[in-house]
């Protein structure tokens, strides 16, 4: 399993100082939505220089103009960016290719997905994040947590695909989570962020993740 | 119908010197996707100091996370900003609702989404953003042009909803359109802001949408 932090709803010296506290225990940062639509590329760079030896991911939520948003996030300095499952089969085929030629990874959004096209979208070469929205986690807790476990959220294709995980997960759940699926990328944003001492949240995280060393699943 | 002028994969002076020029013939000023993902926010209150009478849209295509992006948006200046047609109801409750207190107006961009998806917007007081997508139409442009004239590519519903339409649109397509849909908004980027008048082109626009005076059709 590897660790993501999430950075959301932070001015960016917060965010960066977050990045740089956390840094030894995660394997990705990420750059938030909510970062970039505020303050833009210069969230990307920032955390770049905050976290250099760390992977990663804007969180840029293309729905169209793939090159050019692709490309700004690469070219700022991330290792990976993401794209939603939505979007046309023309812009995911686009973000595929600028991530080849920069030798760096897409991200599908699944948010929005039905089954059918997620099958679809499974002869990607990518990560697929899956996860409840923040919207609706907020309308109804009972959608993640003790009531909702993420190993029962998680699709059955899940086993064999390149799958990072979001949505309120508990360092508690790491371990059910690990046995199944040790090739994971769990994404945790508020418990570490919001934490008062996010560098031992981290720590928490990473220490349970620990025992499931990481597998690459990238090619279908 | 009014006129809407899309900026996009400019730099910002380029993009407020391009609204300055264009104001006095565009009923709307769109703030683009490209330009807030490179930007953030600085872009918005830009061009809201660039063309501070005109009504100004914040395309920050939500996904998630509906009452921080809007926040955003209206409190930089923007007079109405995007969601996804695609995202959950949670998200596009929420948009309507935040854009209720700000007294500013929603537009929900029905890209990738489903008749029957459309079906279920329809019931929200909003406008409806009608486009092919930049990639799609970058891949095959047969798509718009003469061989897919925009009233061709309207819904039935087009009629009694307030839509906006977008993707190539030539000053020639405007009496059509403006015949049989006269409360349309049209949006038109490239054609403008890669003019070598931008101020002209956008008067052609205009002259050509006067004769066919804007309705009001927000409500359901």
């Amino acid at each position: 399993m590897q660790l993501q932090v999430a950075l959301d709803r932070l001015s960016i010296p917060a965010a960066a100082d977050i990045a740089a506290a956390v840094r030894p225990h995660a394997d990705w940062i990420e750059v938030g939505t909510s970062l970039i639509k505020e303050f833009g590329m210069d969230s990307v760079r920032r955390l770049r220089s905050a976290a250099p030896d760390r992977l990663l991911l804007a969180d840029i939520k293309t729905n169209d103009n793939a090159a050019y948003e692709f490309g700004l996030c690469f070219n700022a300095g991330a290792d990976a960016a993401t794209v939603m499952g939505t979007a046309d089969t023309q812009t995911l085929d686009i973000c595929l290719a600028v991530a080849d030629t920069h030798r760096r990874t897409v991200m599908i959004d699944l948010l929005g997905t039905s089954e059918a096209q997620q099958q679809q979208l499974l002869r990607y070469p990518a990560v697929f994040a899956v996860h409840v929205s923040k919207d609706v986690q907020e309308a109804d807790d009972t959608l993640v947590g003790a009531s909702a476990p993420p190993t029962r959220r998680l699709p059955a294709w899940a086993s064999d695909r390149q799958v990072a995980v979001a949505g309120g997960i508990t360092v508690d759940e790491i371990a059910p989570l690990g046995q199944q699926y040790p090739h994971l990328i769990v994404i945790v944003g508020s418990a570490i962020t919001g934490a008062e001492n996010p560098a031992a949240a981290a720590r928490a995280f990473a220490d349970a993740i620990a025992p499931y060393p990481a597998r690459e699943l990238l090619s279908p």
